[in-house]
């Protein structure tokens, strides 16, 4: 494993509520955040990622929301916002905003819109991004999600960039799904910070050099990610990534984002958690109760959240 | 045809040129914007489409350049401002910002991030734009470009605005390449105004009660659009759309935005025309001079834009 990485354990991308009115929440998000920190695992956060549904947030909002976290007392330092959007001119708005506030990384989309760029043109985007940002303090870490951006990272790319910016482009979320494509990484680039974007590669990552997994799940099963974690050369390794992979299997029964949100409003018992921004739209009650259900009779989940009720 | 519809006719997606500093650059954006209308054959004109790389435009980039447009003297009665962007928040911003700039109208993609939404979520998601912006004087036209976006509008979909917002849902660009597509839009819609996205279906848009064409290639080639709009009845229909049609699949042979900047940036004798932002690229040179010879020698294409420099 690398030395002293910037970020390393179980890290979520925190899921935004939305108030009755339809603008993110503050109050539940920040009780979220902390939650995940103090109880629910989590050694960072990356508020803004996909399972954060960041991509349906105005740079305003997600601006704001960011300043509310760090005001309420998250330490910057854990914080790896997402700031990638299609364009160059808000995609450094945002990342500037996310530095100058403090944290200690941020997570990169590639530009999304334009299908099948070439790896020069994506290789100028993030230079660009990082000329014009122009911080010494500036860490970079490319979010590779194929099945969703369209657009990824070959290991080409990544090779020029970390040529270019090896201060500043320091590791990636590997949301590929694709173990092969996170061995090719992990090979190639023994002291870069390869996120496994699922925690069904936990254990065989961490194994392989990653540091850590950025997790849609880390928003509710962080604890037994982080158990895990800790403990990942001990005995009870290969077991605890068993149950680990169960609970994930079972949840990518449902949409991934509305069920989260469901098993939160429920454990939380406060309905409009269980709200999604259009397009993505809640999950049926009734199938929300059926995922609380099933991962309670079958794995024994539950969370404790009445107390920060 | 419609009667009286809000737009018709040749309607180009005006291309955003940058300046050496990479910012997009005012001076020659209005002046293409001027000279599309002025010489160019247009009828109106779409800002901030795909071939403008709206999609890696900020949003503040767009807001000034459609001010500029205004300022400088363009009726806003004739302009079709992109402002769908992935996000609900800064979709109303860019739409009702156009609204009261005085814009006709908007052209709005569906949110593109988050892949295979329902029709439920589309539905409600334009739904709460309308109903944020929130003003009667707001036309929206549905920017259905799959091969793209990947997120676009089925018939059922188009069904439902248009019921639910009658005076407000009036049109569609159909960027899909797919004629049977259209044919269905038209069949059923009969009083929506449908802009096939390609000038290839000009003549067979026209004879089935489309309204005109928003396309790309209407930046060099409108007047020859603009030719077949006003005399699509008339007896040489067929053989001007053929010529158009030769033309248009020789420049698919490239890829289209760069081309048609390499294109404005020869007959402008203005290098910096051919710069694209990344991650889209210039054309290559060689290839840009390959293109304009070929249109030359083959079409007899030429533009005559000496005199506006």
């Amino acid at each position: 494993m690398i030395e002293n990485p910037n970020f390393a354990g179980v890290i979520a991308p925190v899921l935004t509520p939305f108030g009755e009115d339809g603008e993110p929440d503050p109050a539940r998000f920040v009780e979220h955040a902390e939650w995940l920190l103090d109880e629910g695992g989590c050694t960072g956060l990356a508020p803004f990622g996909t399972t954060s549904e960041a991509n349906s947030l105005g740079n305003d909002e997600r601006m704001d929301m960011l300043e509310d976290l760090v005001e309420a007392g998250v330490d910057p330092a854990v914080l790896m916002p997402g700031t990638g959007t299609c364009s160059l001119a808000d995609t450094v708005t945002l990342t500037q905003h996310a530095v100058d506030i403090g944290c200690a990384g941020v997570l990169m989309l590639p530009p999304f819109y334009y299908k099948a760029p070439s790896d020069d043109g994506l290789f100028q985007y993030f230079s660009e991004v990082i000329d014009e940002v122009d911080d010494d303090r500036l860490r970079v870490y490319l979010y590779h999600i194929p099945p969703v951006s369209q657009v990824g990272f070959s290991l080409d790319l990544i090779d020029r960039l970390r040529k270019e910016f090896p201060d500043i482009v320091v590791g990636l979320k590997d949301s590929s799904g694709d173990w092969s494509n996170m061995k090719a990484i992990l090979e190639r680039f023994p002291d870069f910070e390869l996120f496994p974007g699922s925690e069904l590669f936990l254990l065989d990552g961490l194994r392989a050099g990653a540091v850590g997994t950025i997790s849609a799940t880390a928003n509710i099963n962080g604890a037994m990610m982080r158990r895990l974690y800790d403990d990942w050369s001990g005995a009870n390794a290969d077991e605890i990534q068993g149950e680990i992979s169960a609970i994930r299997k079972a949840l990518q029964a449902y949409p991934m984002i509305p069920v989260l949100k469901a098993i939160v409003a429920h454990y939380r018992n406060d309905e409009p958690w269980a709200v999604l921004r259009a397009p993505n739209m809640a999950l049926d009650p009734a199938a929300g109760r059926r995922a609380v259900k099933e991962l309670a009779d079958q794995y024994g989940f539950t969370l404790d959240l009445a107390a920060t009720v």
